[in-house]
């Protein structure tokens, strides 16, 4: 065998300096990082040209029994505190909320040219390009793969894998506690209120759910990957967000018997739209919307907490990047990646300073563009008054409109009598003419309840 | 804007230096590698830090119209003598075959300092170690992601992506050529062979299908990504190899009443068995074979010519990475995203040395793990003659051996007349007992074809 003496070798001649982390969280993520390091050290240690230690940790409460044993470590009361320990590297970030203490620490780390790794995406979406700008400056590597789609690679898929495409287009199913709602409900035929609640009892989740089922969550995470996929800055202001609370059981069971399920899609692409602000320009498509998912598409597979990332490359095709999107052990092994990522190069500071894979400064401030030139098909479910001509109404809305519908049900709903539902799937039409429809029926006395749009996904 | 002076802004100001590749092979995939730097150039200059120029490239016919323009491109009739040049920085394989030429052509590039990015799955199977030995030697990186699953990073995800993972299992759907065949046998109800000419006459299949069909493409691709999965060496002559030419319509008919697809699949994992080498050995088992693929795995939607690849971590759980596993479009994505990376890291020498992700030095030498002690769930097709007593003999030589079955059906063949074809799925058992019920059949005259096993896949 031919002798050299490269790092990793040198590292396997216990040379080479161990990487130094500190953690600041110790919630399941954090205990998931440290449980990682112990179980796989030997084998990362080989991969990465050199151990990895933790150096130091923070939480909130040092003396609650984590499972994990921490008396090796150092420990600070105050997290931010970390940041500046000499003896540290790089800095995990697993505390989350987008201020706070969660972004002094990250601006410290990289103000002090300390790699910085999080998970968090609600900073990512809000203050992704402050850091990527101190990052650039310091040469201090800033990593998120966490942030998106849990223990999925689609950071290093859309920063690499696809490096060599122009993307048309990014989509999936972002968000697990969504889709185990919807999941669950299509496997069960229960309604919404009742599948939270077991979610929310299974630690699914959240006790407060509106940051995830308002979509909320789904749009920080779409928002990294339009920028990372389109080489635009970050805009989470203008994801058009939607969510899945007000999906029924009947849309579930309606959308089955046409060859779909429902699923939450973030999507962003690029739209060469009228309305964007000028001939040839060309704006940022970005949405959170329950969709209509073809059985044959490949994300209508994706079933309970899973993610799924579609990306479409000029020349790769369609990409699917599928997994777990949470839990401690997916989110983990998507942190530890980050830091094998930085202990094998940071002291070449490759790509240190690119955590958007281009200069901040060249990320281009694209303008949102809006929906209603898109041509899509679409669900519409209204929840009507049990009386004659209401759906005169309604398909009289949709014929003045322009809008053209390709089917419609009408059924009476058993547990709310005097109310009947009506849902239709439109032929392809631009989205103004079904706004427009819509805008007809507004304020109509027959309308119980606001109409829900949902889009179909197309193949 | 904070200024520094990072290699992108160097590049963006002009200063950095183009990376300059030379093109091997002007076959469809070494033409999409130009129209894809000609269509994408800007975008890859940024993301890269610096240009990618083609200096120079070699092809058989120089006169060929391929519908780009070489004129600005150096030319070399023999294309080892691209290794050589010095207005050269990395070396693109595009030719193909295990030896020859793209041998000679890789180990002068390598050997002498310049970065290799090869397609070529043949040859990293039989010849990847010794590259990758000459590649830590010299410094140079060595790169192959489109050797593997075409435009799908899997190369990448297994060696970054689930980087800080102790791997139990990799699989997929490697060869688009078999998954073509199939899928069209299961949507259209036709025949393997009237498939095959069909999938010959588009193109999906070479004029000698042999090397597709008969498992050893993907026996190729699976070698290699066991090797990045495990730390292992490659060990393609282990890899247990059969292919799809004996499946019948009939096969998948059955298959389709039972719940399942029928899909070729590669499959790699580390294996406690007994027949190792002794208690607590590992071994490595390898295998192509034709599997039965429940509905409801992620694996039963990969129609077409698409690829798929599961990998099972032990801490991110199973995570899926799939898409077009063929085409000059797809596999000039995977070997630009090559090409891009050694941009990026060349002037650090980023992970130059380790094409498998440790050093060559330190990959295990693992013995090959037999399959008679798995258990599995297996189907086994028999045609046999039309006459009383055979259904007996072959009941009576599964209890004989052991074997449970599950289902069973027999049903004449209208186009053989005095032929039945006999199907049964086993309840789970060790593979050494389907063996032996099988040996205990062999030779039988009742039997007019071997039998075709196939093992169900699990969730």
């Amino acid at each position: 065998m031919a002798q050299s003496s490269t790092s990793a070798e040198l590292a396997q001649a216990g040379v080479a300096q161990p990487l130094r982390i500190a953690l600041a969280g110790l919630g399941t993520v954090g205990v998931g990082v440290i449980r990682l390091l112990e179980a796989n050290g030997a084998l990362i240690a080989r991969r990465a040209g050199r151990p990895i230690v933790v150096s130091a940790v923070s939480a909130r409460d040092r003396s609650r029994d984590r499972g994990v044993d921490l008396s090796a470590y150092g420990w600070e009361a105050d997290m931010t505190a970390l940041a500046a320990r000499a003896d540290v590297d790089v800095v995990v970030e697993l505390v989350g909320g987008a201020d706070g203490p969660a972004l002094k620490l990250a601006r410290d780390a990289l103000g002090g040219g300390k790699a910085l790794v999080t998970a968090n995406k609600a900073m990512i979406a809000h203050h992704g390009l402050e850091l990527a700008t101190l990052a650039e400056a310091s040469g201090a590597p800033l990593r998120f793969e966490a942030a998106v789609a849990g223990g999925v690679p689609v950071i290093k898929g859309l920063r690499e894998g696809v490096a060599a495409n122009a993307v048309d287009r990014v989509y999936g199913i972002l968000n697990g506690t969504c889709n185990f709602i919807l999941s669950t409900m299509e496997d069960t035929g229960r309604d919404f209120a009742d599948v939270l609640a077991e979610a929310q009892a299974r630690g699914y989740a959240e006790a407060d759910p509106a940051f995830d089922i308002e979509g909320t969550d789904t749009a920080h995470k779409l928002s990294i990957l339009s920028a990372l996929a389109f080489g635009t800055r970050i805009d989470f202001a203008s994801v058009e967000t939607s969510g899945i609370s007000r999906i029924l059981a009947a849309d579930i069971a309606q959308a089955d018997a046409l060859g779909y399920v429902i699923r939450l899609i973030g999507m962003a692409e690029l739209d060469m739209g009228p309305d964007v602000g000028g001939a040839g320009r060309r704006g940022l498509f970005q949405r959170v919307q329950a969709h209509l998912v073809p059985f044959d598409h490949p994300l209508a597979h994706v079933d309970g907490a899973t993610n799924a990332m579609v990306v479409e490359g000029n020349f790769s095709g369609r990409l699917l990047f599928q997994g777990a999107g949470a839990g401690d052990g997916p989110t983990a092994s998507a942190v530890v990646a980050d830091i094998i990522d930085i202990a094998r190069g940071i002291e070449a500071g490759f790509e240190a300073d690119m955590p958007f894979s281009v200069p901040v400064a060249s990320l281009e401030a694209m303008a949102p563009a809006a929906s209603g030139h898109r041509h899509s098909r679409a669900y519409i479910r209204f929840i009507v008054a049990d009386r004659p001509g209401v759906l005169a109404e309604i398909t009289a809305a949709m014929r003045d409109a322009g809008v053209s519908i390709e089917s419609l049900i009408q059924k009476g709903r058993a547990d709310n009598e005097g109310e009947v539902l009506v849902a239709m799937v439109t032929h392809e039409a631009p989205e103004a003419a079904v706004s427009k429809a819509l805008g007809l029926l507004d304020g109509s006395p027959s309308l119980v309840a606001p109409p829900l749009v949902m889009h179909l996904l197309g193949n």
